[in-house]
């Protein structure tokens, strides 16, 4: 006589697209192969702080995100340089402290280029943030995603990425 | 009748020149007008090493540093894009560390760019780094800097500089 075990393992996912004014973040749980958003929101910091003040409450936010939310997994989008590069050093700054709590935390830690979340998500590289935002609704009736900001939409999309890309 | 006193306040000023390979580091102890050397050195990362590994280690290294030696402020150089957009990025992992500690443990930061602090050091603003090494020898006579790496010099200027502008 066999026995077989359903071995539903848990994975928490957390998906967070950075910036020192509005951060993007979602969580995504999956039981075996089902899939369900446990949050998906944005992290605002007021402007008129310093660099090192608002980096310590990312740091502190995503803390307490992972810590409550027993996350287990983290996914980033890759990085790439725009027009400015004093901007592309301080995006520098968050993925630095979001690699100090992958460490911290134990997490699994999966990276991927912006056109490969896209061509993931929608089966198109090239789709525009909006086009993202409704293939998610979409996939997560059950979950109103309207009146979203981009960056939380752009942050779902990374965590479903990096789901997927695991399964 | 006055009774003068003398408010000697000690200062410990850690000035750093952060890289994922090797980090130069001084700590220059100040108290009243007095200036001494309490450390300069190195702290290499082996390069096999993941950069959420090493960021890690590297953040370690500075935390341990700061409480052991109870340092009180901390000097860095700006940075400035060069050739490498993959490595100024990376770059700001390890200042996003720098700052992430200036925050835990409450230290004054102070930022100069790599030709103030030349210019401080050297009363020439494009001094090579041996020569910087030369004039940090005749400052500080009764510590021989000889055979230290030019990251470890290069961080002494950096402390150097963030102590002179703090007197």
């Amino acid at each position: 006589m066999y026995i077989i075990l359903s071995l539903a393992t848990k994975m928490k996912m957390l998906g967070i697209d950075p910036g020192f004014r509005i951060a993007g973040y979602s969580i995504i749980e999956c039981t075996g192969n089902r899939l369900s958003i446990v949050d998906v929101g944005v992290f605002k910091m007021a402007q008129g702080l310093s660099i090192p003040v608002r980096l310590q409450l990312f740091y502190d936010f995503f803390n307490d995100t992972i810590q409550t939310h027993s996350i287990t997994a983290l996914t980033l989008e890759t990085s790439f340089m725009g027009k400015n590069a004093q901007n592309f050093l301080k995006l520098g700054y968050l993925r630095g402290a979001l690699y100090l709590l992958s460490q911290k935390h134990s997490l699994a830690l999966h990276e991927y280029a912006p056109r490969e979340i896209k061509q993931i998500v929608t089966g198109f590289g090239g789709a525009e943030k909006e086009q993202v935002a409704r293939v998610l609704q979409m996939l997560f009736p059950k979950v109103s995603l309207d009146g979203l900001p981009l960056d939380a939409t752009d942050a779902l999309a990374i965590a479903l990425c990096g789901v997927w890309k695991m399964l």
